[in-house]
């Protein structure tokens, strides 16, 4: 009984909490409104646009949509550190490409090996180690590094009003998942403390998998085979793999993210797209069709005609980042 | 308030219903007892073995396990079906090795075929159609096609003891998984109604999609790449790969489930591994390690000094399949 008792005071103390704002970070813009008529159009039991709940999936790519990504991806800070931690255990890095420029700084000369550079970058890095063990290297590398410029920790980096839209989309039904350019076992050590999203509602790009016994016991072992590139047309496959069903609603920031939001909005019934354009240089950063890091032009070109909401950091929202603890 | 009332009233009636006994098919066996101890020690708040809920993560095989396997892997029938309807449209079948043999139900030259047959066969009739028109083709199957022995439907040789254990699970705040060597396209379509498991909670051997434009409209086309072998080795790769925890409980029925149980028990704090063991002649089969369809012969070996749980469906289950409705 008491146990009874207990749950009823906490569904009290729920319906108290729900009557407050769900999303007090966003300005009451056009943005808002059309995705709270659309949560509650979808929601509203007996409506002809109602959706039960095991349907509501929403998909949310990371990268400029839940967190930033500049002056580069997150992933890539993370990267260029551990080829630091790593060089001691490396002299030969010193003189070879393109570890020795990575050491050096001069980015330019990295860039400029091309995706051959790249993927040695990622296998030294990414591959090699058990996934217990590269859980562990992210866990440590996001609870200590700084964002070069901010200096906050990463998970400071965070939108406000995309932390209260994950809440409320999940406050209404919906199952909320990742689904990300960036790679899945760098996201999972961290995602569900910072965003609520549990390990399994994260999709991204993904390497090889071996499983080996050592000393009788088990490990996976990470390979460099790619399974997965989580990012445009990869971005429909990824979801039709890991969920097999059609999202509800998606939200990306480029056009890395243009076939999500293509496949999501061509489904049967109420769907709803948007962008998140940084437009934001005071308070966050400002750019779109001519940037390098999440290029948007071809959805800025075709988000009106398809529908597709596009939101604005500068107005929509009130607040970029979480207040500092 | 009238909402809050309702809600007050299905809590009460939850209660009511919870003092029933959840798994009404098992007999008081040591194998019910070993599973409701299991649960009731990780979900106890302050006991040391507790396990909050997000971690609480349930993995099944479904053949042999969830549903039963004989005299051929379900599959296998829906497979041979297709054949035989696509046929028409193929005429060159009539000749062609492996069709002809099928066609003619020569099953015995389909297997001397070996791997290189049953993969034409499988590309033939899982591949080449939008994933949306395979839904549809399995759907419609699964709702007209009869075992060859029994003359029930499919969904109807499902275990109503793992039903119960599924449920039971569940209302202590597992997520529960299928995991299986079946394809995962052939078991999305009707798990969720049958099994109270969505889609995004089914792992299983998966084909390549290709994301494409036709007439403007976006399809996923099913093709012959291979993603993901869901057995053996297969199956801590796929939870890795899909979960990105380890489960907590593991439920398998053949030695392509021991490196899963392998994999989960070999995890931190309490884990719970059983094979469902077939030894039912009357009311299902029986056959363990000479089968050439579910053989479990290492598991059996083992299991006793793993710590492992052997289901005797035969004296642990009151019941085996569902009463018919």
């Amino acid at each position: 009984m008491k146990k009874f008792l207990t749950v009823i005071a906490s569904l009290l103390l729920a319906a108290t909490a729900s009557a407050a704002d769900p999303l007090p970070s966003w300005n009451d813009s056009a943005s808002r409104r059309a995705i709270v008529a659309f949560v509650e159009k979808v929601t509203t039991e007996g409506s002809p646009s109602f959706v039960p709940a095991p349907e509501r999936i929403a998909s949310f790519d990371n990268d400029g949509t839940l967190w930033a990504e500049q002056p580069m991806y997150f992933q890539g800070l993370f990267l260029m550190d551990r080829v630091k931690a790593l060089a001691p255990q490396h002299p030969e890095w010193k003189t070879k490409v393109p570890f020795a420029s990575l050491l050096k700084g001069d980015l330019k000369a990295v860039a400029a090996g091309g995706e051959k550079g790249l993927l040695a970058l990622v296998a030294a890095t990414h591959t090699g180690m058990t996934s217990e063990e590269f859980d562990q290297t992210v866990s440590d590398w996001i609870t200590t590094a700084k964002h070069p410029t901010t200096g906050k920790p990463f998970t400071a980096m965070v939108y406000q009003p995309m932390l209260e839209l994950l809440s409320y989309l999940r406050g209404n039904g919906f199952k909320t998942f990742i689904v990300s350019g960036g790679g899945v076992d760098f996201m999972r050590p961290w995602v569900e403390k910072v965003y609520g999203i549990p390990p399994e509602q994260v999709i991204g790009s993904s390497l090889g998998l071996k499983y080996e016994l050592r000393d009788g016991k088990p490990v996976l072992l990470k390979t460099a085979q790619l399974v997965l590139n989580d990012d445009k047309d990869g971005k429909p496959v990824g979801i039709q793999r890991h969920i097999g069903r059609r999202p509800l609603m998606a939200f990306g920031n480029s056009d890395g993210d243009f076939q999500m939001l293509e496949w999501t909005s061509a489904g049967p019934g109420p769907r709803f797209a948007a962008f998140v354009h940084h437009d934001d240089s005071k308070r966050e950063y400002a750019y779109d069709r001519d940037s390098k890091i999440g290029r948007l032009a071809r959805g800025l070109d075709e988000a009106g005609a398809r529908g597709w909401t596009v939101i604005s950091m500068k107005s929509d929202w009130q607040q970029v980042f979480p207040a500092a603890k």
